[in-house]
């Protein structure tokens, strides 16, 4: 039983909190039991696993999660990344909030076989509020990194009222879903070289744009009901 | 210029952290200048209004705010709520994440006509966080308050696997998208009694469910694409 704050594993939970030491020592950290249980069924094995009351004193335990009081179980996660290619991707340029990459890696799960692709610019999927929005998806089906050049299949720039409506865009073969953060939009290198240009139409009397992972999730399952309904 | 943390109206924002006091003045607060912008252009006038280094000390303000340090304005505007009448409207039940309700208020205001119904064990629609996660779509698109009983229009309660797929529910007149919180689903007695029941079709190698705020999001979708193409 860990009954000081000093304990290594202790310390390693704490420093997972930041970017640069999760990049280091490529480790990702499930905080509840939900999150463990989706990591160990993607057939993860943790590198770290703290269970309050029977490893480590349940006050400590509450210490370095940011959840605050009541936390069960902690672990950490080997991260595994994915190679950028799907009949289906989504590509995110500049989406900072890590809630909205979660958010968008659980959405791909459930309606597509491509990852998530990372470019430039995006909150860590692995931090502990993307693997929470993901609802552990980010274990089952890891995101990818990739620059825009690079993709492989036709992108879709998705920008409002540009192009066609997605629903009119018909392609064969893979294709990818390309979105930019909510304020700045994809940058016009993107827009300029992306093999397509659309849109999901909105209301003109609506707001000036959906959530981003709103739109990404809306993309995804237009794509999905297109290859379902022809 | 407000120098003390005593006057009355920082007392008032700080008291409208609380539900139970935002429900007893008819309050609602809007944090930084795009909400009070969005809630301005909606043609609320505020009944309080504070403009840090104008009306009151930057350090004062900062302590009245749920955003931390640097909230330049801070305002009380009056609620609103609309009939829940419209050609398209969405009904939550036990929605708890006030997130969610005000990422959904969003959605509704971009892609359909009618508001947010609340029934019951929903989270406040006019909390801090669901201002925000609104954009302020909850001032130009005021939410309505309903019982399931009491609604009109055709009824689609949404569920994982039940009914048809959405995209196959062929209804002619107004329809009330219905949905419940993400653990616990619609209860019985609204999925007996719904007019029709659908899913948004998922991958079987997916997560158990979509997020509340983007399975309402396609439904909201899927209805105007449909009234769209026919």
């Amino acid at each position: 039983m860990i009954t000081s704050k000093d304990n290594s594993q202790l310390k390693t939970l704490r420093k997972l909190q930041q970017r640069k030491h999760r990049d280091k020592l490529g480790l990702a950290v499930a905080e509840g039991e939900d999150l463990v249980d989706a990591a160990t069924a993607a057939g993860l094995e943790p590198e770290i696993k703290l269970v309050a009351g029977e490893d480590v004193e349940p006050d400590l335990l509450d210490g370095v999660s940011t959840l605050g009081s009541g936390t069960r179980v902690i672990a950490a996660f080997p991260q595994r990344w994915a190679d950028p290619a799907g009949d289906t991707c989504v590509y995110l340029h500049g989406v900072h909030d890590p809630g909205n990459v979660g958010t968008i890696i659980r959405s791909a799960h459930a309606l597509a076989d491509g990852p998530v692709i990372l470019g430039p610019d995006c909150a860590d999927p692995w931090s502990h509020k993307a693997v929470r929005a993901s609802m552990g998806s980010v274990f089952a089906r890891p995101p990818a990194r990739a620059a825009f050049a690079d993709l492989d299949g036709t992108t879709i720039a998705l920008e409002r009222d540009a192009g066609q409506a997605l629903a009119e865009v018909a392609i064969d073969g893979p294709v990818v879903l390309c979105l930019g953060g909510e304020r700045e939009g994809l940058p016009p290198a993107i827009l300029d070289t992306a093999d397509r240009l659309a849109h999901i139409p909105v209301r003109d009397d609506g707001p000036d744009s959906l959530n981003v992972a709103m739109a990404a999730t809306v993309a995804l399952y237009e794509r999905a009901r297109m290859a379902r309904d022809g």
